[in-house]
């Protein structure tokens, strides 16, 4: 069975809807990945995630080695065990974090030495021995080590990034050979800053690389968003599409439309469960903070569409008020509805790849989504 | 249909089963009804309260008055509407909380003015309208508005506190009939601090005025254990016996037991939640705090007898590293796993009662919960 089928390609667009045959189970694509930083999805229970027919989350090494540490999710049979999620796992490397949250860090030639952003503590990551750990919490998806560029680096500082992360990328294969289990899938992972040359002689390497899928890494990563679409787009004429192709760190609902137009077909992002925990919630006609006073009296559901969990039994009255209280449940319940809404959202898009209107789609949500409620 | 029907009534000690006939359903005593202060029992769900059985539930007049604000709620058709919560409220009158929240507060012989503590503003509640607000937000038990004494008062403050409630009371229950309404329930409120005859009075005459039932209020405030048992036990000798029995604030385990001893048919606490969001657990060996190290392999369930959803499905492993990332599930997974142990403890504190083995009962699980775990 192969890892990866297309079985709709958009006309006109790059959209495409294929079927990933992973080690917990099938998984639709596109797909929406929420973000399991720490082995829990924030503020939701595995039953919410099931519920709106979620197939795969995500988990991050560099969190997970830090605190319980591997040692531990090992002894308890793995990260699925661990936290008791019966779907599929995709363990990002945790090379944006070393690169994002750590202060002080050494790159090397065969690694880079951090220090933990929780006790500052001296550790060292090296592309095989990333890969290993992945494989040990029984990741079904194992990312590379990657050093993902800042978006104002200098031109040669983002060379040396990206011809690393390379190396590092032929190096992961190596060291997944030697796992000698196809249990685990390996993406290998494009960076190059937003330099047009590094961004093709990355794509083209990593697609000649022996990976199961390819990540865009290293946009959305403070620029502006047509400028992440158009270096998407450019790295995407040079990658491999047979491929699975996950865009690393989108999830609004316009860069989810965008991303899919273009021809990615995985992405995760933290922002629609971080919005959540802020009062923020998703509806067809744009985003809304509950907080505000206009909802004192409104006693309709966020989105009179909306079959989730949290449209079906509360008021965005009530959730104002749980929002202003400060209220544990207005995490809860903003989070199942903003993650039903994504994966609404990305279902109909899916079906409209299915059918042949996808672009039709897209213009209508986009028209629809930015011209926001008053 | 009465409101309160005593079943069994146990040999040697106060302790009984009944049933109440609330406005939204029956309700089996003994009873431990979960705070919801805020129109949410914290970190839970409504369905995770029905799966545990949960049939009544606190509001309180005080916060709620405060925010969303009393019109809100009644727009909102009331209370159970506004949360969507299908089974029963009581809700407390705020008495406490203006007592012990508000810094500044003026006692007058017709009520008291009190601050906000959200924002500072003056308010000020009357027997009669504490009485008229909770109606409006369609409480199932409304509690009168009391003066509840700090632990230490002296002997004339604790008595005009005690006789103004008495006052209060009565005021209360002119105010119930005006109401023209049978559905609400009204309870009155034992006061007289720790001061004998100030509680055989106040007992006295609560028992006399026209209450569905009768609250013991101001005890479990500060003072040791074996005094608020005594002086429980002392006031109850005084108090109406057919009338349900409502212990103020107390809810853990071994209070519980002590108070279902003395007689008491329900009782509250905000203890058993509170403690779930800083790492708590009951088991029947005692109390555990999930952050200490011992758990970091400790692959069992919180409670190997306990059947709650989160001991069917995570580790005191997990639940360890949950707690010390500080992530919203711990106190989601530990307020479940804690509420059900409550419930289930009175389910066979009731049981014992009801086959003439409460005495039996109460020493073996006192003597297993006070040799805690090592």
């Amino acid at each position: 069975m192969d890892f990866f089928k297309i079985h709709h390609e958009d006309n006109g667009t790059g959209a495409r809807a294929g079927i990933l045959n992973a080690g917990h189970g099938q998984i639709e694509t596109p797909v929406y990945m929420p973000v399991g930083t720490k082995a829990t999805v924030k503020a939701v229970k595995n039953e919410d995630l099931y519920d709106i027919g979620c197939n795969i989350i995500l988990g991050n090494l560099y969190h997970l080695y830090l605190q319980p540490g591997i040692k531990i999710i090992e002894a308890a049979g793995g990260l699925h065990n661990y936290m008791n999620w019966k779907n599929n796992i995709l363990t990002d490397s945790g090379g944006f974090q070393v690169f994002s949250l750590s202060e002080k860090r050494k790159v090397m030639e065969d690694g880079v030495e951090f220090k933990s952003v929780l006790d500052g503590s001296v550790h060292f990551f090296a592309p095989g021995n990333v890969v290993e750990m992945q494989a040990k919490m029984g990741s079904d998806i194992i990312m590379v080590l990657d050093e993902c560029s800042p978006f104002n680096l200098d031109y040669g500082h983002t060379r040396d990034a990206a011809l690393r992360t390379l190396r590092w990328a032929e190096e992961s294969t190596r060291a997944r050979k030697r796992l000698n289990s196809s249990r685990s899938k390996i993406f290998g992972i494009v960076q190059g800053g937003f330099v047009k040359d590094l961004r093709k002689f990355s794509a083209q390497e990593i697609s000649g690389m022996d990976f199961d899928g390819i990540a865009i890494g290293g946009l959305s990563v403070g620029e502006e968003r047509p400028r992440t679409i158009e270096m998407l787009k450019y790295t995407l004429q040079y990658t491999d599409p047979k491929k699975p192709l996950y865009f690393m760190g989108i999830g609004d609902p316009e860069g989810i439309i965008e991303a899919i137009d273009a021809g990615i077909d995985m992405f995760d992002c933290v922002m629609p469960t971080r919005i959540s925990r802020t009062g923020s919630a998703f509806t067809a006609d744009g985003r809304i903070n509950l907080k505000n006073k206009r909802f004192n009296y409104d006693f309709r559901p966020i989105d009179e569409a909306c079959k989730c969990y949290t449209c079906r039994n509360y008021s965005r009255s009530y959730l104002k008020h749980l929002v202003k209280s400060r209220e544990i449940l207005a995490g809860m319940l903003l989070t199942i509805h903003n993650l039903s809404f994504i994966f609404n959202l990305v279902n109909m898009a899916r079906n409209a790849i299915i059918s042949k209107n996808f672009r039709g789609f897209r213009n209508d949500f986009l028209e629809r989504y930015r011209n926001r409620e008053k």
